[in-house]
């Protein structure tokens, strides 16, 4: 647990530095990230490198005691670089290369970009690999931001008509796989294949699924050059990428598998604005963030983290680049840093150290205002600062304490995509439903995984799993020998992996282990829902919305727990796997979400859309969204506070010694 | 009164075809349209004709005794056409060709497609002409579905300028049709005309409906290339197309007076949620249709064919296109079908034989699920192929009956394209306008005639004109001599053919018929309507929507039967012409309607929104669109019911013998 | 005080013209528009003129005794002009060239173009400067019209790039100016900047700022080349422009001091329909138009012309190019006119003569219909000239008399841009609070100078400033000196001209006026305001929208007259300085507004939403745009009636003698 911040000394006067890293250190902080958009600096015209002050700079962080994060550059190819190459630029989806002058113009497929980049990665990596003050390594920065991932050069068709190549070995067995003959769209040769774009009416949904898992892939191969070049050059020393929040046209999982810390950038209030939700949702957190949205994307990280995940770039203060940008609330920023540790965090990192007057970001906030004074952020990072000295030195409290629940959630990139490509519904929006079913589990208290569809289930004691297409083979076989309670959301099991319906209609290979058939769907536009009455199990009437799957069963094998109005079933249980056949409200989810705990072993605390808890080693933390004051009661009479106190605040935290029963 | 189905032998193994035909056969079905999209596997190499597997699957079905209804497949030219020929592809108004990868890619003014078309179409009818088991034929597949009607290509440009000249003779007359003069557009030669894109400010009007009109002509023109060549090869075989729902760039009269059976694809559902209706009209009709829509498709495709018209494609449970996509109540497809019959259909094909697993369109459900189950489509199809037998078996029916009414409505296609290209209202749309008077006339309990504005009129008595903009110069005498009460919209007359206001104002030459004078107009937006006050007429006050006309009149000659609050004029009546100074809300339109019915001696039978009634020779159907039972109550006390029975179910159908008085 | 109207005799048979003269000088028109949109006829084919046909329409006019608005017909370059120098067409952000067709289609940038211009202003300033009935020019048509001040083109780039070279000297001083540094953005010389278009994410906000700036400056200089030709040939005859309502795409203050008179057009129902205004108030002012949004416009261009202000063009009737085109209230044309002459113009001049049958604006009224019979605002206009004769009869008027008001509103053209590029809220509308600003102080009773940032300000008492973001290092000073009370609106003094935050943060060098620093800031989405509570000052409790200054204030310096419900300032005072840290609901903003009108000694006179009143020399103007009858009180029994009468009608216009107290 330590604190870090983001720090841009090419953007200040030299003058200022060495007070700058000297106010960090007396803050409390203790790692600095640099350099990642710094590369007309390091080198203003080609080939002519400019290493004295970024030297300079290291040294004057490092002489101050504070832990260097190197960038690699990448994010901002710079001028010359892109007027010699045009054709690192990527191409959008109307067929137009995109321009220089904001960040992330470049092509994860262009050839000539690949090799620029490892020349000014190998460049940087051998400056400073071995450099004391260096710790850690930062490569590029948010792969997928401004949605980058997917271009359509020709670069990009060229790798990708390889990429086919590779899966499918022979044309026949790609028409075979999409189905090309619908529509006479068959192939013959992987040279005949385009982007799947600009078509008179919507392009194959194999085709398009496919280009998406290609353009991952490509973020893959691109992030692996770098990490392979900086593992070379700079020993020992943990290389992260920070991902952003539901930035899922990659998957994290893959690009985390070849680094040593997942991070991301946190930046709650920007969030909620920008997302899905509803505006009476956006005015009633507006200055908090949502409860759940920060914690899912904790746990997604902790997950695919091999040390523990960091916060690379926490919100200090308002930022810029939502549609309408509030101010968080005293006390949040604390709050938010909190949450973060309590969830596992090895290290939150402050964006930025000082709010920059210029550029398209001059009014995103700092922990330091423009003119150099201590903002509200700041105050609360350096009482964060000292609280985590209070808590490291508490009995019950280590550096190195792990978050141990017995809940999964699986969470999958694909699945995204696939919805995406092939909706059915106009809003059938996974990431949503993902972090519904996410906040069902949270509002009942519990402490969650987020885990990848091939992850370990073992442990777990209730597995739950949002709408998920396509499953692989051998999950039906790890969900049953888990022993866990499972919940499958709707149009789990419904395509194979190619994107054709499963012979045996859905939930395909999952019917070995629910006996059900999915022989109808009908998606719901959003002014309607259907009733849901859930028979032996005395849960109220609720509503479905968005979806629902019209199922059969063979008498006898299935039970169906809830019906909807019109008689089909709605919830469905065979042994202890549950299939629900709509998503309902968020009322009705955590109320089937609770029944299935307690059978799972597991007693849910209602929490309400205010508070929350987290656990981690020893130590239990509560975190007061709301606008009024809460008791803890955790059954116990004196309570061992570590930090905080008994009554938390508005936008409180407080963390006390779990109670182990 | 037959049933079809559309059958894709291509995407089945071989092993299942004969299953299949003897399934369809056994079902009652007997006509299979096969082949529209089949090209890649006819033609899968330029030149290399491969038609081994679909002789066979025509033998196939002809041995089970079903009759083939044979396509052209020019609706999806393969890829390695386009890779040699890219300028088949269409070019959208942002002046970017369409790409291959769906369907619909092509140009209909591309001198190398039309010959490419021709070429396909020779060989297949050549192969196919004079097959027993061919009964029938169909071109292409949905003109201008996907928006392909109009194409901005450069070979688009030099036909439109043949066609100008065609049509104007020489620049300086089309100068003076279509006013160049403003904002100094003149042209010196038919070769300065471009398409009318991309222009800094709307362009000009009359430059805009011409080029519509030539594209539509374009249709035509590519249509009869087809027809030729079919009736040259395949003598006496009826040819038919499949019109789309609504799909008015192009002008469907045309096309089909080239035709021999005009058909349509009825898809109730997916045109309930992408046509105009609000929210509430979605929910409310959800899982039925609106009662109206299909009516009145089955009317305009009724009086366009020579034999009687077909339902091509009937949807036989959710589809997959619409923005949300629910499943139709069980016995909406027997519904459906059986309207369709009663307005006089000559045979209902669903769409499709069997979902397919694969592609676009993997989610359309067919008669049978993608595992050959038969869904419940299907066994409505069975029902419905029963209840044929006994109406056909029924003295008062007859398999050639024919829809008998005496109320005309006027549909226009160019009337839609003026009021896209020049509305003065930004929601002032056309199809709505025209389907809310026929909604009027047929909750009324009105059998109903859609005609083109140059029909006969003669054996109606009342003839209802939505807003038609351009009226030929016989209208009004022809109008006067039906003797019927004919009612006229607002904006009738409004315009001369090139575009222009009439040189007496609106309503133009029907000022012969109807002294009066629109000396302004105005558009209302969505949230401001007008009072309605009937005078003499004990009707309801109503309220005006869109649009109003300001009328002079000559005093005496013209009755004012209503007036807006403010004292204008809302509708007026001269002899037995009516018309109405703006688009009234339903009820009041119903009203009025209603009281010129009566004066036209036709009794109205108010239906309310869930009921419809039609009446094809000897029989009068009702069809319960609602959630509720209705008992028919015809005025006698024993009712000859043919099908169904006198209390109708929710979502039912009864036939009975008509009472002629 | 004189009318006037626009004419196009080239759309009229030449039979047609010496009526329509007649008929016009009947009428009391004393002025004619013509030839803005004749290229076409003046020169049909390159280099050969036609004279003649305007030759007699000039004779025409000028022999029935009206004075002709000659104009340079610039706005619409003929088709073979275009076609022979395509690159004249402006580029859109999209990267393509527009077409031709419509009007406005050139780009300003282009030397081509310039000098396709120079040769037409040459040739019709040559042959028209010194004919007698010429009394008056007109540069070009509506600059800005259809979103064409801004283009694309490489010839804009260019210039672009002479103009950064010019304003920056060397690129090291942009490179700071813009902080480029930021993202790697950095140039190395002026030769590597392009457009700020078709960037990953939003480009450079100071980059974007300045090609605004270009692109206005680049009308100025084109407006500037036509006006020199025609002082050059047609010595003595004003010249003006027809601006349009808030088209603030370029500094409208820069082109006005180039010209003689600013004139603008007027459309106030077109303009309610197209702007900002909330759909309840479109419905409410649905046929009379906003009372405030003419007038706001009046005040603008009287400010800036050195010969009264004209209204070019005046809406007579419905219009054609707005969503939705509804007819003005009988009355409305002749309050119109009158609120024009009450706000200071010279002339009122009614676009068009006649509605003409054809082109894009057939829907646009007229004086006349297009079967040539008076129109409503024709009649209207008659009696508008009957009323000038007796206003100018009366003792207490003068044709030279000004509106004299104590106070100001500051309107900035650059204050526009720099919200539209670097908004952070997406709501902030910045013309939209400037006339919100002027409304409240026009419902109080009170005339208004609207006046540019450097304006003499000594003459006020009360000065308004609407967020002005960049203020000039004198303002502060001017504004002390004035003696005024001011009100500065939120964000005013936030940005430096570069773009970039004030050292000392906002008000930037306005704090040495109000010692205050705002620290933070946060933008408000439409859903959420804030609760502004009033100290002292006993107004009611208001809301505050859209933004949130958050402030400092050294204790005692600054008065705290307000506060948000969380306890930041609202309403800040120092001496006569007064800070609003948001914008308020209307109400409130009112009330605000008059309480510092009194305390400048101004009493306030709250009018409500539907009467207005102005007041020019020596009579007083009093506006009904209300659904009722209003009886003027000024506190006198016997008021000196000049026109109307003391019982306004709806729509109805009254001026007395104003009662000097």
């Amino acid at each position: 647990m330590r604190l870090g911040v983001c720090y841009y000394p090419e953007h200040w006067p030299e003058a200022m530095w060495k007070d700058d890293a000297a106010r960090m250190k007396a803050l409390g902080i203790e790692q600095v990230r640099i350099a990642e958009f710094a590369w007309s600096r390091i080198e203003p015209s080609p080939g002519e490198y400019d290493w004295g002050w970024l030297d300079r700079a290291i040294d004057t962080l490092g002489e101050a005691g504070l832990k260097v994060v190197m960038c690699t550059p990448t994010a901002t190819p710079p001028k010359w670089l892109i007027d010699r190459h045009p054709e690192i630029l990527p191409v959008g989806a109307d067929g137009r290369a995109r321009a220089f002058g904001s960040r992330r113009h470049y092509d994860f497929s262009s050839p000539v970009w690949f090799e620029a980049s490892r020349r000014i990665c190998e460049a940087v990596a051998q400056r400073y690999g071995r450099h004391p003050a260096v710790a850690y390594w930062q490569t590029d920065n948010e792969y997928g931001c401004h949605n980058t991932v997917v271009s359509y050069s020709e670069a990009a068709v060229t790798r990708f008509r390889a990429w086919l190549a590779a899966r499918y070995g022979n044309i026949g067995a790609l028409n075979t796989a999409w189905g090309t003959v619908f529509w006479s769209m068959e192939y013959r040769s992987f040279d005949e294949i385009d982007a799947p774009i600009g078509t008179v009416t919507e392009a194959h949904p194999s085709h398009r699924l496919d280009y998406r898992r290609f353009a991952s892939d490509e973020v893959r191969r691109y992030n692996l050059m770098q990490v392979e070049i900086i593992r070379a050059h700079s020993p020992g020393r943990p290389i992260a990428h920070n991902f952003m929040q539901l930035f899922t046209e990659f998957d994290h999982y893959k690009v985390a598998a070849d680094l040593d810390v997942a991070t991301w950038d946190s930046y709650p209030l920007g969030a909620l604005e920008e997302q899905w939700y509803a505006p009476e949702i956006k005015a009633r957190y507006l200055r908090t963030g949502h409860p759940d949205f920060a914690s899912f994307n904790h746990d997604v990280y902790r997950g695919m983290s091999k040390l523990p995940f960091w916060v690379m770039e926490q919100q200090p203060g308002p930022v810029n680049w939502a549609h309408w940008n509030p101010a968080p609330l005293p006390g949040m920023v604390r709050l938010w840093s909190w949450e973060a540790f309590a969830h596992g965090a090895g290290c939150v990192s402050y964006f930025r150290w000082r709010q920059a007057p210029f550029a398209q970001e001059q009014m995103h906030a700092g922990l330091n205002t423009p003119d150099n004074r201590l903002d509200i952020g700041g105050s609360e990072a350096a009482r964060v600062a000292e609280e985590i000295r209070t808590v490291l030195a508490d009995p019950q409290a280590d550096a190195n304490a792990r978050v141990d629940t017995r809940v999964a959630l699986v969470f999958d990139y694909e699945a995204k995509w696939l919805f995406e490509v092939h909706p059915q519904g106009a809003d059938f929006h996974y990431p949503r439903f993902a972090v519904e079913y996410y906040s069902a589990l949270r509002s009942l208290g519990f402490d969650v995984d987020i885990v990848p569809v091939n992850a370990p289930l073992d442990r777990y004691q209730l597995i739950v799993v949002p709408p998920l297409p396509v499953v692989p083979d051998d999950f039906a076989q790890r969900l049953a020998q888990s022993g866990a309670q499972v919940i499958l959301g709707p149009r789990t099991g419904s395509k194979t992996v190619d994107l054709q319906i499963p012979a045996n209609l859905p939930p395909g290979p999952l019917a070995a282990l629910l006996p059900l058939r999915v022989w109808r769907v009908e998606s719901l536009r959003p002014n309607v829902t259907e009733t849901v009455i859930f028979d032996a199990d005395a849960l109220p009437e609720g509503q479905a919305r968005h979806w629902r799957d019209l199922i059969d069963i063979d008498a006898g094998a299935t039970e169906i727990r809830a019906r909807f109005g019109d008689g089909h079933p709605a919830w469905l249980t065979h042994d202890k796997i549950h299939y629900l056949a709509s998503l309902f409200d968020d009322t009705t989810t955590a109320a089937l979400f609770a029944q299935i705990a307690r059978a799972a072993g597991l007693e849910p605390t209602p929490l309400g859309d205010a508070l929350r808890v987290s656990r981690r080693g020893g130590l239990t933390w509560v975190f007061n969204y709301g606008p009024g004051t809460h008791r803890i009661d955790a059954g116990v009479p004196d309570l061992a506070i570590v930090i905080g106190q008994r009554e938390i605040e508005a936008q409180g935290v407080a963390a006390y010694r779990t109670q182990h029963k």
